[in-house]
């Protein structure tokens, strides 16, 4: 592990040009080491069509470079300027309701119009040539937070048209289509392709296949569009290319992050923590939210330092890190003090190479005047910036710190959040609060998570969890199958064909295991079984039939856990109490050690040390240590 | 009674035909006597436009047929082809927002489109000629779920056209529809007929009126719909013409059903008791709905067969009966063992012909995939087929049951639903959840209950229930003073003209019973009035003048249920306790026994029979007899 | 003060005119001098576009003038006929999904439509030159309630077009409204005013600037379409003109009524007690609520009286007064015996000059045929009319009651509502609720209030309350800090510019007072901070640097109220006990006697009188004597 290190989002367009040198000054003394500029700067570096002014960049650039700071360079193509409307003028997405979304605030295109695609790749080409080589241009950032205002999916014309393009491509005819969609169902053949619409608008759900496509398709769409930047930059620039995802939540895993991802070079995220809390449904209920709204949940930040991990292939940072109340949740309260600290600590610990603020002043004016900064409106520290320095300072006099593998390994799938989204079934089933609450049990005993493409190899862990992966193809059962530690799959695992049918044999037809879901259930809010020996499941549950080897098992004599050696089963949603309890059967079958947690304490181990992080509103004891509130610790390892 | 049979519903159209004989023998093979086919499969009958192919279905018809299986044929005019839109663009209905509700899904058609009329006469005609005199073709059903989707109502240019071409017929000149409708109140005059718009997207509330006359309109043009395919299958067969009803609901009350069942010959239903429980408002509270999660609400169902026995004049089916988990509710648990069986044997003691199981193989693709049938996907059996076969053996076994009326009468009226819909006045008066109320209240009275249209004879019930009975003209009135028994009606009697207007005197002006409703209030949750001697009234309290004599009272001294001989109002909403108490008032003066039944338990009586079901999820105790969680019992009555 | 005076409003056009002599005569017996007519009869003044029929509205006034009654005459302008949509398509205002507000009920225009505004300046000459100087007609009704139905605010064509005009007038250069709203921040730059459009149907939220402009443009409208009908009438006539104002809360402050109530002579306001409480969103709970269900909540009355009196710069009237149940609100329950009495006692002790109530004679037809009137729709007294007579009577035989100034004075700005429902921040935080939680703790505390323009003189009064004011400039805050006794501000305090960003240095800048905020926080439902001494802050919370001193802190030390001499600043939101100290405070320092009256009881002083009103619905004691619910007392006071 290179040391991590700490940086700051700018906007240098924002402030009177005198204030710049001081700015970069003040940045690098609090021990900052990177700032990101110019994502939302289009209208200046092109005021008109085509009349292009890169000198304030310039000077911009160079100011920040002096004072060595190391630049991360945004494109500009979330916030196109209004002439480009005129250009355009169907290059706006449409909303599932079939409005236009129109000018005013930013991220207003639709990712399927080739006409915008062409003036990114232009603006990209000219930063590219101007700065590709810029010794103070340290790394990239295409564009800003795709999806983010709902607009992964759009519903406009230009959307229409590329979406019957690639359905042609894929199925080649529209018999093809009908046959696989199972068209017949209720006489929704199609005899051309220029017949298909989008599932919107439709008098009742449409063809859930006809969705998944869609939600594929327009995927499939983000990746291209992002690609289009990827290939006017690499030509110019030997700097690594970077985009900044989003917290994960509804609509948030509207896009295959995995699939962007392989076409750049590091993984970024925004992290908010206070305002996810409040905004993202998780399975913990309201005093939990409110014992925790000044430090966010205890996982759900960790759960994304290790997706994006796995997303960047290793390389991963937070390039936009809260530092204070933001604007944009219903409620906006403060962080205790010391989460900020806390909060970069964490991210270091799950091996970011570096956490920036976002932003270095509180900005007056326009959209987010309520969104805190490192300074505030009148260029006073905010309290984040001492917390900042304090890391700093911290990283500076810690000795190295070598990454090591989870204990266990979670699989994560977005088309497994589109399947469900597509046909829930039960109204509060979520994928991705359902991966949430397995990885949250993780972390309660105290275990180091590494988040997974399925693809990937899982050889190096001893316990395989993989919650709602719809979509399980036959090499991926064999593998599991073939894993040395406990693999835990289910429920709803391979209970669809790439076609969105049910699968024959019935799933999960998994090898060796005999288990079949003969029929299943969604469960209304207090409508719970309890299990025998503690703990419920509930909102889902299914009947299995088969003689594999019963774990756990409903008071009324339910499978709900079930295996054949290491391939476990679990056909239903354990609530919180019933999580722990498989995760203690996993990691005992691993030979995991598994710790009782005080509330709001969370550890991630590296090869050379354990951290700790308290994100109660209380002091926790460990280990005869007391940690306060918003507290961190860690403990060197005996080297092995 | 002929000796009641079972079926279910088919779609060979989703199947290899190889299945179908094995399908058709394994149908026969558990009892069943009829099977439902063709609705939804006009692409498979008319690939393309005036290109038919009824080859498949011949052989599907020969097939079924030659194992014994009678064939209800439908006709597939629910969903239309895609093709089907490029001869008639403007051929979907509009919602109440103004868009087009487009294909995708199915019932994508305007009932007002002469276009679409006229395709379905063609489509109609063309399996009447075909198949009107096979001999495996029992009866017919026509289109499918009317007004399913809330698509009774459309706001689409056809439909605006058609509702000034009603007003015109109705009304003969804008100021005779002027004065009617009351428009001088907010200067809403119209000129001309071509000035009158539909009732949606207006600053405020549109004239109750106006809204009024649209619900009539609306409703009449799915009578008028309907009645194209009656007039196309009438000369080409001798067979019974059938529609399958919903349950009632929000939406599912947006047609006359009378109005529609007078054109046809059996009414049949599509009776989901799961998905309606979560799904439908009633006037039970959450813990209740999870009491009866598994089972459905204990009255539900008995209240539509008693229904659309009325709207068939005394034939009528289930023709889609759930048969495990389905799809389409916000949450989908599964049924208690037993209960498939206790729904069909309720049915049948209601007076069913015929249930049929929608339906035989859950289907693995396309929109009802969770939808479970009588098998599962791979072809196994589902729990309900063993229920069915049960059911079968029960009724081979079981003596002649004779039908019986019911002890009381439930006035039923779809016209006062639309009125309560219009100006609800309290935002939680549903006039079907009031008569649920009181038809429940009967029920755990032990009583049998038939319910009526307003214009049948009543003089065959020692008790009438009227609740909610907007519309009552004198002749009514005359009917109800005249009735033998006790007549309870009211609240809301009467309280508006066909004109939809408060009428001078005030209502209820029933002969010879002083009371007059001099004001009256909708009463917020909580706003409750306990009733001297026990119960409550909540929801809505009407304030009287008078001198009737007083049954019923509040604690402070208002009247809540006033008589003068027989006839009763009943001026307000009770609670459950307080529906008790009027009912059993009611009984008393009916000289009718009643019951207390166990929470849960219900009975039918027949001629021959009484049938008893234990809805509870336990078993209850009856006149020393236990009856399990989802348990059917029947004492054969001592003949007279 | 001239001897307050009672009415009713009237709807000739509604009744056959052989009834008319005879409601005159009952309205005059029943001690009534005002009536007020015509404001919805544009269709019979006018069938035909120019075809003038006021031969019936001729003799409506004389015949109510006969009777002694003085009329108020309404302009019909907001209901126009069917036949103005013919002259005039593009009328209709738009919904913020950019959809026409349709014919069919009322108020469907836009207030920018230049025709439409022509067409009101003609039917405002025509009335005018007819009864300008009829000797009945005592006073004139402008429209009528600008703003109901969410019509303040349109999104039409005709609003672009003049929205766009209004922002040329106001920047003159599109560089110069950049800089203004702070365009840079997202690329939102505009080269031209054709290019700006509102603010609505954006991907995300627009830039704050864009929507307060649109906001105090949208208000400007609503004062400039009235003035077209003043400048039409006061060439014509001497008689007052008035307009009917509505119960602030959502979307009732979306004009400000100062403006419009700058440009005529009396303000008159429509006050519904029971409809409000259930439809209003204020601080108290559910239980609170229903305790007051058919009283009103006690102070929300007398805050628009007090309000209202301002806007009319000291003449007043209710011109639609509640006199029985209503049939707009969610639950319409009917008002304890007494309340209509109290009502209109409370607004005659607030320096009413007249009190008139809506309706006559109940409607039997049209859209509010379940709102009570004074008679029923058979025309039998309705309770009401018993109280209105009681009042009438009780008038008479009072002495002379002359008005007081209040011992409080509480500040209202319109301008503040919009800017914090442009950025809320807190999703429960309500400018209107903030300022009626105030309101109701002087209330609590005995004191009677004067609602204030910031504008306005404010040395009369001992103690000034001005919570939320967003916008406050160096003069008015001067006139604070000089002001005698303790003024208390904030929170949100002078928190913007008038170009809507933070001001530097940090609000609030108060003359004298060493505290700013440093951050702030919104806290969501149960994130209440105890006050130590009792009390909590909830909603919202100020972290405030400065040394200024603490009257009120958190009981973790945060500072809530702090003080420079008699200049206070609030920084979070008291809940009711925490208001009650706030207001014991400042009372205390004012000099004020502060009583702790039982809940629901009510005072108002005047010079002469002191009134006490019992809104609850149970006895209440008050210095040994017994007010019943419902009850009105009153006391002179010993003259000084």
């Amino acid at each position: 592990m290179t040391r991590p290190e700490l940086g700051v989002c700018y906007y240098p367009e924002h402030w009177p040009e005198d204030l710049w040198a001081d700015d970069a000054r003040r940045m690098a003394e609090a021990g900052l080491n990177w700032v990101r500029i110019g994502e939302f700067a289009w209208t200046r570096m092109e005021p008109e069509p085509g009349k292009l002014d890169f000198g304030w960049l310039d000077r911009a650039i160079d100011t920040l470079g002096q004072a060595g700071l190391k630049v991360v360079l945004g494109t500009p193509t979330a916030t196109p300027p209004r002439w480009m409307l005129e250009r355009h003028p169907d290059m706006l997405a449409h909303d599932r309701q079939g409005r236009p979304r129109g000018f005013g605030s930013r991220r207003h295109y639709c990712f399927s119009h080739e006409g915008y695609r062409e003036e990114c790749r232009r603006i990209a080409t000219l930063l590219g040539e101007r700065y590709g080589r810029n010794e103070h241009v340290h790394a990239w950032q295409i564009d800003n937070e795709y999806g983010c205002h709902d607009t992964a999916i759009s519903y406009s014309p230009a959307a229409l048209r590329a979406f019957r393009d690639w359905l042609a491509r894929k199925y080649q005819s529209p018999q093809a289509l009908n046959r696989a969609w199972g068209n017949v169902f209720w006489s929704m053949d199609y005899d051309s392709f220029d017949q298909i619409g989008l599932p919107n608008l439709t008098v009742t759900e449409p063809n859930p296949a006809h969705v998944m496509d869609f939600r594929r398709f327009s995927s499939d769409q983000v990746a291209a569009f992002n690609r289009v930047q990827v290939d006017a930059l690499r030509p110019l620039t030997d700097r690594p290319l970077l985009h900044n995802y989003m917290g994960t939540g509804p609509t948030h895993t509207d896009f295959d992050h995995f699939d962007v991802g392989a076409d750049l070079d590091i993984a970024t995220w925004d992290s908010y923590p206070l305002g996810f809390l409040v905004d993202r449904v998780s399975d913990r209920d309201e005093a939990f939210r409110l014992d925790f709204a000044r430090q966010g949940d205890p996982d759900f930040q960790a759960f994304h330092h290790d997706l994006y991990r796995a997303v960047g292939r290793g390389r991963w940072w937070i390039i936009e890190q809260q530092p204070g109340p933001v604007n944009w949740a219903p409620w906006n309260p403060a962080p205790l003090p010391g989460m900020v600290r806390l909060w970069t600590w964490e991210a270091i610990a799950h091996g970011a190479e570096a956490v920036c603020y976002f932003r270095w002043r509180q900005a007056p004016f326009a959209q987010e005047q309520q969104h805190a900064g490192l300074l505030r409106p009148d260029s006073a520290d905010a309290p984040a910036l001492a917390e900042a320095r304090t890391v700093a300072e911290e990283i500076a006099q810690l000795g190295e710190v070598r990454p090591a593998l989870g204990h266990a390994a979670l699989l994560f799938d977005y088309q497994a959040a589109w399947a469900i989204e597509t046909q829930p079934q039960g109204s509060d089933f979520s994928y991705w609060t359902l991966t949430l609450a397995a990885y949250s049990a993780l972390r309660r005993a105290g275990l180091s998570v590494d988040i997974l493409h399925p693809s990937e190899d899982l050889s190096n862990h001893a316990m395989v969890l993989a919650p709602g992966l719809v979509f399980m193809d036959d090499a991926l059962k064999a593998r599991l199958a073939a894993h040395e530690g406990p693999v835990i799959v289910g429920p709803r695992a391979a209970s669809r064909t790439p076609d969105f049918a049910i699968p024959v044999p019935l799933p999960p037809a998994l090898p060796g295991l005999d288990a079949q879901v003969a029929r299943l259930e969604s469960l209304m809010p207090g409508l719970d079984l309890p299990l025998e020996g503690g703990g419920h499941v509930h909102r889902w549950l299914e009947e299995i039939e088969g003689d594999a080897e019963r774990v756990i098992e409903t008071t009324d004599g339910r499978p709900v856990l079930m295996r054949a050696g290491g391939l476990h089963y679990l056909a239903g949603w354990p609530d919180v109490a019933g999580w722990d309890r498989v995760v203690d059967h996993g990691a005992a079958e691993a030979g995991l050690e598994t710790l009782a947690l005080p509330e709001g304490l969370r550890f991630r181990d590296t090869e050379t040390h354990r951290f700790a992080f308290n994100y109660a509103p209380r002091p926790v004891q460990w280990d005869g240590q007391v940690i306060q509130a918003a507290g961190v610790a860690w403990w060197e390892k005996p080297s092995v």
